[in-house]
C-alpha cells in the first residue's frame, strides 16, 4: 500500500492517509472522538447535586433549579458542537498528525464542560464562574474553527463537499466562538445576562449561514 | 453522490439521507446513542451510596434496600428503552436533522436517569421523589414516542418494516408513557403505591401489541 | 428477508436472527456490552478513595492497600470474563429476545461490580463486604453459563463451533461459578480466607477444560 | 475455518488469529481498549474539585491550579499514549490470547491514571504524589513496550509494517518509559522538579526516532 522498507517509511507514514484505505484508523479516531463526547454529555448528570437526609426536598430541589438550567444548557450545546463535528468528519477525505493533535486539544476541552457545568451550575451568580464556563465553550468552539481551517489547508476535505462545509461549518462555527467571547466581558460585568446571549448559539444554523453565503456571493 | 457546488447544496444536504448510502453516519449516530445508554446505565451504579467507616455494615446495608430496588428498576426500565430504540433504529432507512434533534433531547432525558434513580433511591417515601422519577421515565418515552410519529411522517422507516414496527413500536411504546403519566398523580397521594404502577411496563410487550392489532383490524 | 406485511409477522421478527443477515443489530448488542464492561471497569479507580488535607500521604496511602487490591482483583476478574464474553459471542451465529434478556440482566450484575469492589476494599474485614463480592460475582458467572446453556438449546451456536466452545465455555466458568458460591460460606466465618480462594478462578481455564474434556471421553 | 471436533481443537483456538478472518474480534479488543481510554481520559475531569458554598471563588479556584495542571498533563499523556496504542495496532496482522493479556493489564494502569492524577493534582508537594504518577505512567509504558516486543516475537505484526514500526514504536516509547523510571528518584528528593521531567515525554517523536535509526545505521 505504500513504499516500505526504506528509511524514508516515516515520510510516507505521516502523509495524510485516506479515508477509505485506512477505514479502520478514521473509524477509531472518529469513535474515540463520539467516546469523548457520549462520556462528558452523560457525565453532566453528576452535576446536579443530591442532598443527603433532606426533610423538605421540595425546597432543595428548588434551590437547585441553577443545577438544572446548566445540565440542560450544556447538554444542549456540547450536543450541538457533536452534530457538527459529526457532519465535519463525514466530509473528510483524510486525516494526518497533525488534525489528530488539535482534535485531542479539543476533546480535552470538551471534556472539561462537565467541571465548568458544575461551577455554573453552582455559583451562576459570581462572574468567574460565568467567565469559566465561557471560556471554555469559546475554546471548544476556536479548536473545532482551527480543525476545519486546518483541513482545508491541507487539502483533507473530500472535493465534492468543499464548497457545501466552507459555507456551512466555517461561518456557523465562527459565529458560536464569536458569542461565547463576546459574553466574557459581559460575564465580568453582569454575571446573569451572559448566558441569554449564549441563546444565540442554537440560533446560528442554515439560515444564517445561507445569509454570510449571500453577502458573499 | 450528490449535485454540489451550487447554492441549493444545504438543500441536498438535509434532505433525508439514506441509510445504505451514509452507512458511516448513520452508525456514528447510533453508536452515539448506545454509548449515552451503556454510560447511563452503568452509572446508575454510583447511585448505592457506601458508607463509611461503618462499625455495623450489615445494618447499613439493610436500610440501603431503596438504593438497591432504584438500581434494578432503573436498569431493567433503561434495559428495555434501549433494546426498543434498537430494534426502532434497525428499521429506519434514513435519517435527517429533525430526528437527530429529537433524539438528542430524548437521551438528554435518559441521561438524567441516574439522578432521578438516585433520588428516587434516597427519598422513595417522598412524593417529589417519586413524581421526579415517574416525570422523567415519562419524559424518555413520550420524546421516543415523538421519534417514531415523526419517522413515519417523514417516511424514513424501510417500506417492509413499516407495518411491523408500526404494530410493534407504537402502541407498546405509548403505553409505557401512559403508565409513567398515570403514576404522577398517584406519586403526589401515595408515593409508595406508584412504584407497583411501573411493574406494568414490563408486562407490555408483545402480547398487548398484538391484542391492540387484533382490535384495530 | 422475511414475510412481512402478514399478521404473522411479529413470529417471524422474534424468530432467532441470523447474525450475518443482521450484522449491524448483533454488532450494536456486542457493542453495548463492550460498553458496559469498559465503562464498569474504568470507574472502578473511582473506588480507591484520596484523601483530602492529608498531612502524611504515605501512611494515609499504606492504609488503603486494601483498596487498591479490591482494584487490581476485580479489574482482572471483569477482565477474564469479558474475554469469556468476547469468545463465547464470538461462536454465536444467531441471537433471540431471550437471549438479549438473560445478557441484559448479566450486564446488571457486571455494572455492580464497581460498587460490590468498592465495599470489598474498605470493609474487607467484615464478613458482609466479602460475601456481597463474592455473591455478585456468581450472579455475574451464573447468568453467563445460564446464557450458553440457553444458547445451545436455541441452537444460537455456529455449527463448527458447538464442539469447541462446549467443552471451553461451559465447563471453565462453571468452575467459576462454584468457586465463587463456595467462598460465601467461607467469608461467613472467615472473611480474609475467602480472598485466597478466588485466585482459583485465574488457574481454570484450558488446562482445566481440557481435563474435564478428557475425563468426559 | 478450522479443524473442529478433534481433541487437538483447543490449540487452534489459541492460534494466533489473523486479523482479517477475525475481523470483528479484532475490532471489539480494539473497541474495548479505545473505550477504556477514553472513558479514563474523560473521567480526568471529575479530579478537579468544585468547592461547596465558597464566597470567594476566584481565589478558590487559583488554589486549585495544580488540579488543572494534573488535568492538562494527564489529558496530554493519555493523549499520546493513545495514539502510539492506535496505531501499533493499526500494524498488527494477528493477536493471541497471550497480547490480550498483556493488554489487560496495561488497560489496568491506564485506567488508573484518573487516580494518580487526581493525587498529584491535590498533593504535588509531596514526594510519594509524584512517584506514585511517574510510576503509574512508567508502568503503562512499560507494558506497552512488552506488548511491542511480544508482538515482535510472536510474529503478529504485518510484514510490511515490521521495520517501520521497529524504528518508530519500540524506540520512542522506551524513551518515554525511561524518562518517567527516572523521575523517581528525582521524585524522591525534589517532588517539584520531577515534572519538568515529564514535558521530555512531548519532545520524544519522530525526530529521536529518526536519529535512533541513523545510529543504527
Amino acid at each position: 500500500m505504500a513504499p516500505e522498507r526504506e528509511p524514508l517509511g516515516a515520510l510516507q507514514q505521516d502523509a495524510a492517509r485516506h479515508r477509505d484505505e485506512w477505514g479502520i484508523e478514521f473509524s477509531r479516531i472518529v469513535a474515540f472522538s463520539d467516546g469523548v463526547f457520549a462520556i462528558a454529555i452523560t457525565l453532566l448528570v453528576l452535576t446536579i447535586e443530591i442532598p443527603e437526609n433532606s426533610h423538605d426536598l421540595t425546597r432543595v430541589l428548588d434551590n437547585q433549579i441553577g443545577d438544572f438550567f446548566a445540565y440542560a444548557l450544556s447538554f444542549a450545546v456540547l450536543g450541538k458542537l457533536w452534530l457538527a463535528h459529526h457532519r465535519f468528519f463525514s466530509a473528510l477525505a483524510r486525516f494526518d498528525p497533525i488534525l489528530m493533535g488539535i482534535n485531542l486539544v479539543y476533546l480535552a476541552f470538551v471534556a472539561l464542560v462537565p467541571f465548568t457545568s458544575e461551577l455554573l451550575g453552582d455559583y451562576s451568580n459570581q462572574s468567574i464562574a460565568v467567565i469559566f464556563y465561557a471560556a471554555s465553550m469559546f475554546a471548544v468552539s476556536i479548536t473545532f474553527t482551527i480543525q476545519i481551517v486546518y483541513s482545508y489547508r491541507a487539502d483533507l476535505v473530500k472535493p465534492e463537499m468543499r464548497d457545501l462545509e466552507r459555507r456551512m461549518a466555517g461561518p456557523s462555527n465562527l459565529i458560536v466562538a464569536g458569542l461565547f467571547l463576546a459574553s466574557i466581558p459581559v460575564a465580568a460585568i453582569a454575571p446573569s445576562v451572559a448566558p441569554f446571549m449564549w441563546i444565540g448559539v442554537f440560533l446560528t444554523g442554515r439560515r444564517v449561514a445561507d445569509r454570510v453565503a449571500a453577502l458573499r456571493a
